[in-house]
């Protein structure tokens, strides 16, 4: 398997686990099965369909590759049968959604590296690639989203582990290396979060 | 007339329908005269305007003809003073809202095959283009939208057109005939939700 | 000081002062800080990645610039400590902020007019960069869009700055003094509208 097929993989993982949890949303608010798909294909894909249209990258991710979108609806369709069987385990998907976070972060920056932007905009444009799917998926059912308001490390991960990326690569670490360091970083962060209660604090201004 | 012609001519027509549609949301919200030209604009436009973005089409469609934008602030200007007179006849504005949907739908899936995209892609574009300014037009005016929750056949319709036309035109049927086969379809399927109470399943894990 | 870099010094102005509305919006959402940092740039700085995008413009504003970042993040931090100590002075605010609208106002429809769109195009892309940032505040803290609600002249304001800007270049006045012209009539009508409230009818249709 060739670095790019394994960077292709992660990212149709990260996608999956991000369309069940998009599925799973959908679901709480009654939507039809055509919102369902909906909601799942937006929370998955919406990271990096952001990034690319903000850095003026077509064709968009899914536009090139259509498996992406495939895959959004085969694990809808997968989880909205599943579910009415049992109950699906909280913290697998947690641990799903941490790897998706952090490879499409990790991935992100990558990108906009590719494209000639660093530090600041880098950073930006992968945490973008990360979070922003969910906060679509948010404020399409109604919500406030949870990424800004949420006090646990979800942004902040994706933010540490793109410094940590950036800078190892920077630093004339081999780039595979620092992006793995970079995920490592994300996915340690984020499970602390989960399971440890790490926090961030808030701005109370009212 | 020409074909382009007839083509702008109902796409022109589709965006005064949905105009009415999203004026009359904007003056249910106690808009100001701003808001309600906005929203109007938005409920018309929006859904090419993300078709365009998505695909990387510019300059998009009303900016490449802004007569699309006039039509939206005169026809949005009229249903004001319209609806100070009398009750607009709800049954004729559906009419014209399905007859919107079909003929945006049909052309976004047209738009997405001129540039190379096939199968998912197009009716993804197509979709969007038919319902995706009602979807912004609902989240500004701060409702979850419609379209992913309604049940009825909206989006559902768009997509059974479109895959209608695309599979009458890749068994070799003539384009036009393809295309006023696919607007059919989603019209009929419409009309058939809206008076006979067609539905969709929802998918409710709460 | 060049015209260009005056120019720019007045954009900066204007961000930092969207920055600084933005977050105190966030503060009012007790948002964490992540979401106050996000909040505030996309306050000041969504109004021009809306332009940028829909005219297809690369790399986009701050993406070019990332200075622009960069400000947002220090005023979203500086604000965050200031409030801690002493409520900021609300018109001291509101004057920031109708500079920041005026300028982002004539800059948006000067670059429309630089790629070649004129008359409503250049109105829109204009108003949409001083008013759209404000609109995706709102949206993402659970806010229908006071732009769009709040009978103030806003919208408005720019509307009619940037036509006499138009209008006066048009008629062959100097480009600076046309728009120095039209940002001194968005800051005189948005001030009437604050301190003597002046104001524009709803369409309540309910």
């Amino acid at each position: 398997m060739t670095t790019a097929e394994l960077v292709r993989l992660l990212n149709l993982m990260g996608v999956g686990a991000l369309a069940v949890s998009g599925t799973l949303a959908a679901g709480r608010k009654q939507f039809d099965l055509i919102g369902v798909a909906t909601i799942a294909t937006i929370t998955a894909l919406g990271g990096g369909t952001v990034r690319d249209v903000l850095l003026g990258r077509h064709p968009i991710v899914w536009v090139e590759d259509p498996l992406f979108l495939y895959v959004c609806l085969a694990v809808a369709g997968v989880t909205v049968l599943a579910v009415r069987r049992r109950r699906l385990p909280p913290r697998l998907l947690l641990v799903a959604d941490a790897l998706g976070l952090a490879v499409f972060a990790i991935t992100g920056a990558h990108i906009a590296e590719e494209m000639g932007r660093t530090g600041l905009i880098a950073v930006v444009m992968g945490t973008l690639t990360g979070a922003a799917g969910g906060a679509l998926r948010d404020v399409l059912t109604g919500e406030v989203p949870l990424v800004l308001r949420g006090r646990d490390l979800y942004a902040s991960a994706a933010i540490a582990g793109i410094i940590v990326y950036l800078s190892l690569a920077g630093l004339g670490v081999e780039r595979a290396a620092a992006a793995l360091a970079g995920v490592a970083v994300i996915i340690a962060l984020r499970l602390a979060s989960i399971f440890a209660g790490a926090r961030i604090p808030a701005f109370d201004h009212s």
